[in-house]
């Protein structure tokens, strides 16, 4: 097990540029003041997560939504405000010659567009410096008989195959799954084990991106990262919660139990190892919540439940089920689960200079004040800008 | 039991006037060619489903989105077309104000804003001659501790009073319930008995609207349409299918053999019947399939499963269950549904004057050919339009 | 909201004979050692969680199980071990009779049958003193078609209307709803709206039982907490928790977050006030776990969940609610659900001369080798018996 | 695509011995009259499903519960009643020691022992000449932490690796996934991707077995179905039908479009070929219907399924696919299954000598009669017997 201040400190989450700007639902975007209007005023609100929480160093950027005409003064204005860029995120869902899909598209042409971005992103990826693509595929269908489900897998695993060898020495693929939306019959890629054969068959800089928010009703996602770290294919997480559905609410707001489990895995599985490869990130949707405020709030959400999972005492935990001891193995993880890890957090961030309370600390910045203010004029970022 | 011919001939399905414009999940509204543009051209559209069904009569307008200044002449467009104008949607989602909510908002302006909009509807329905007023909340919260449960059941009992109050004597109000989207933790009227509790304080006016995209996995619609046929307080559905969540697939696409349980007990309940008042909408979002041929497919779903459900040979089932012959009462069910209906319902649709096929016969048509041509230029319909 | 202390003096957990006995799934019964061979000997386990917690004062029969020749004498046992006898559950389902129902059978013998079995519980009622007749039919049906759902639900109501006319002036019905299983098409009482309905019908001694294991997916279970409270009819819960379906683990154990939430709910909406009647029962099957140990630690569980409700700053809440400041009305719910609670519950404990740590007490106290040692020969209590 | 009648004579549908004897829930097995007492009177009810269908060849063994001194007499008594032994199905749940687990418990003597049950189960397949050793394992755990899911996931590994070097050139491993029950928390291989991961390190001879009702709700079956024939990793089915967890009805009573979408996979998938190996068993639980009577209807509802699959016109469905059009594609598939089949296989059937109605001539049979007479005394076979 790793020692608590070196989780904690290995603990790095990168938060998605998409999350500063406007999202909601189908029925209303709701809009919020202050919201940035280009890829450089998300990087800055990025980087008051990271400023307040210690936590955050990078940030995901989603093409086409952050496209610029240069990388590199996006990638020196991240260090200059105090963040990286991270991850880039492929977008082959807003177009309307996606309607019937992208890569699995019937029509060669879409297939052809579709992998041609791709491309560009791993292009962008060489800019940016960035390690990992994301590919997400809104791809499926809505209606039975729609489209043959294999020969969109074998379309799939023509892109792939494609985009993978464009693929630099130090670059990876993470391919994320979801079980349905937008599509509400099949999904192309709609649980860990779909995502996991296609890995397998491009070869070892292929892993799998786990969304908490993706899973079918009782799904066990802690028995799905235990297996990944065990076949060395958990490549990151998004991380979100849900009561529901995709609900893309905060992490660890619905579920904070879970999130402590699916910690427990990460760390006693090696995962906060950075040499294990597992990225950190949040992808989530502040439609009712202040947007910086919902992010520090996660981090801070991640960072406890990470701190319970490291408190866990390994040796009297291994002991416990060594005997079948099922009452007595529960209670050596629940003791961490109920300890109160604020105040070691707290000493954790005063340690690194950092206020103890980010949330109190961000809003008597008047960062958010000042930019409301500001951005007055130009249109806000949202789902599509 | 009704008999069959009767029982299709009192079949009407109201068709809903955004079906007809453009509508997506959160991730895209893809825009489809020849779309309305107005409130008149959705009224033209609907008429077209039923020129060639003969079993869709009415359309249902939303407001906003169909507010026009005279309803008298939206009303004559529609009788010039052969259809009527039916019930009125309230929408209390779609402005900012409404962030947490419209008449269990917290802050009582908003509240006031929207039962003042709930009572235009029935001004508007007393200019229409509209008999229901359908609620759908998209009240709720998306994080514990966000707002007061009960505070929200009291603020929505208030309103739905007031309401209540202002309906003439021939008109009724419609409660509909949903699980969830877009509220992620709590939904203010999430389930059949949270709508049963409120129509029963309200009063005999007041009835469940039962969509069936809007429950739990798992949930049993049929019991639910039987007991609130039972109890006289099923008011109408909003008929959709799903795989998933509130997918909004055409109904009978995703589980026909549900529809026709519904349909089965909708008949042996007498919910047929147009005295006991059970209305019959279509709630749909057609976001990949061209929209009135999805609305006609739909209509002919919904008549298919229900001359499914009048072909049950009555008497055998009584006998069946009253002897505890599991697998002959089954059987008695079963040999409906796996009755082809369609030579029967071309029948129906050739006494009436009708193409047995409306499919064919609305592609023949060239009315889709023409209204791409003619709605050029202005803003497409769709969700907020 | 309640003090803290006088809170914590008011929740009362009544556990179940049953729980005592052994139990399993339809795979396999595990058996256990020292299990209680008759009514006398569960009582006797019973009042050891009551030694040890100081919070499970009554114990909970189920007829026919617990049937014995002396009533009195059996609760004189119990007053000799310090504890109570409590509510009489009623069982219809374990006899080759009910295999298509019981009270809701087609077959009106067994309809007699049943009915006649649960007069004599409220005979059994009146002899040990017990308040509450608990009722879980289990009947429904497997197949569509198989019974008519109507007509069940007249002959449901037609037993619980002769068995509430039995009832004595402080005696109450406790009608308890469930989803599926055993029945796996439709149960006759499946959610809280058709327990609810009924119990209007009834009258006020009619209450609703909430099983927090019994819900679909994705249910909100503390919302139906808040709804019946306010409506009057939380009449008691059997608690439990489940990752999938009925799982009948220990209460707490899958999702602690969502038991805290339940019991705010019953803090803030007065329910932990005896005067408002709400019972607070375990219903669990211990199948791999010690069964006296897995009661003493759902009910340490319980008392966790609302200890930190009672910590809940109800002012500040309301304050940050009424500003619509949705992640500071979150954070003041959250601040007390992370507060470490167990040093005030061992101060509690100690407080009234029981040991801070009740499982650690039950270990040294020898009772459990006691047990096993003398309960040698004859037949283990389990389902059934 | 397979031609009509050539895919109806492939379709074999495997009985399993234990459908014949009694089954039931945790809460009640009941009792049925003529029910079989040993493993020969199981083998001639399955015979009589053959005798009725043309299509139950053969009956698969469950061990121990169907362990006889002499195999090779259970053989010849099967030919001598027109039938042939099936697959081999391993029991390790129903010894005490497999409380926490059989190939994955942290004992490693348990272990053993359930290793070698295994390995006695191919020496049994050695003797009855089956081709199929199917594993479902009911290993998992209930309570977070106890005990540890990597390790599990090692020692199935390990398990799995001795039984599979054991098996004979043309014998395979099937191994079957689960998602809960009896386990509550974990299940050591709760999903296809887990039950793929192994197959693929064991080798070629290991492969899938798809149980109809072992999937999370809004799971797509025959998504998976369609992955696993294109990976070559179908081994075979387990039919049933579920409405909510797995119910173990009779496959498909519960949903029959998604059965005929899961046979339409298989037929275009080229599943139906024997030459490609997939095995279609049935493994259901008649608790409250006529046990022959409900695998005699089983199996003609997986043959109506298939009929209607082999009728999906393919050259059309493919054109209506390759132009995007979605509803025309739908409507290929939907006018397949809205075909009335019944005649078909009726002729299909007599073409034989069968009867045209299975049920109908079983029934006039006298079979039931027969046994309800003769089987009186001794021990009712069942679950664990």
């Amino acid at each position: 097990m790793t020692d608590f201040t070196t989780g904690l400190d290995d603990l790095a989450i990168e938060t998605p540029s998409w999350a500063y700007g406007n999202s909601g639902t189908r029925f209303k975007v709701f809009a919020q003041r202050g919201v940035p209007r280009d890829p450089f005023e998300k990087v800055a609100d990025a980087a008051q997560v990271h400023a307040f929480t210690g936590a955050a160093p990078t940030v995901a950027l989603h093409i086409p939504w952050d496209r610029v005409p240069d990388y590199a003064a996006l990638a020196d204005h991240a260090v200059d405000h105090g963040v990286r860029l991270g991850a880039i995120n492929a977008n082959v869902f807003q177009d309307d010659d996606y309607m019937l899909g992208s890569v699995t598209n019937p029509d060669p042409k879409v297939r052809r567009k579709a992998v041609d971005h791709l491309l560009e992103c791993v292009d962008i990826m060489d800019l940016t410096g960035s390690r990992d693509l994301k590919l997400w595929f809104s791809d499926g269908t809505n209606y039975p008989g729609q489209d043959d489900i294999r020969a969109r897998q074998d379309r799939l695993s023509e892109a792939l195959t494609e985009v993978y060898a464009r693929l630099g020495d130090d670059q990876r693929l993470l391919l994320e799954y979801k079980l349905f939306e937008p599509a509400f019959y099949t999904t192309d890629v709609p649980d860990w084990g779909t995502s996991f054969l296609h890995c397998v068959a491009l070869g070892p800089k292929a892993v799998v991106c786990v969304d908490t928010g993706h899973h079918a009703p009782g799904t066990n996602i802690e028995f799905i990262v235990a297996l990944l770290l065990r076949a060395g294919r958990l490549g990151a997480f998004d991380f979100n919660s849900r009561f529901y559905a995709d609900d893309d609410l905060m992490v660890g707001a619905a579920d904070p139990f879970q999130l402590f489990r699916i910690m427990f895995e990460v760390v006693s599985g090696g995962g906060l190892d950075p040499a294990t490869g597992v990225a950190f990130m949040l992808d989530q949707c502040h439609n009712i919540e202040p947007k910086i405020q919902g992010q520090i709030r996660s981090v801070m959400n991640a960072q406890e439940a990470t701190a319970k999972a490291l408190l866990v005492d390994a040796a009297a935990l291994k002991a416990a089920q060594a005997e079948g001891d099922v009452l007595g193995a529960n209670a050596v993880l629940m003791d961490a689960y109920n300890t109160d890890v604020r105040p070691l957090l707290a000493g954790w961030r005063e340690s690194r200079g950092l206020d103890g309370d980010p949330i109190a600390a961000y809003k008597a910045s008047g960062y958010f004040e000042k930019i409301v203010a500001e951005r007055v004029g130009g249109t806000q970022a949202g789902w599509g800008a």
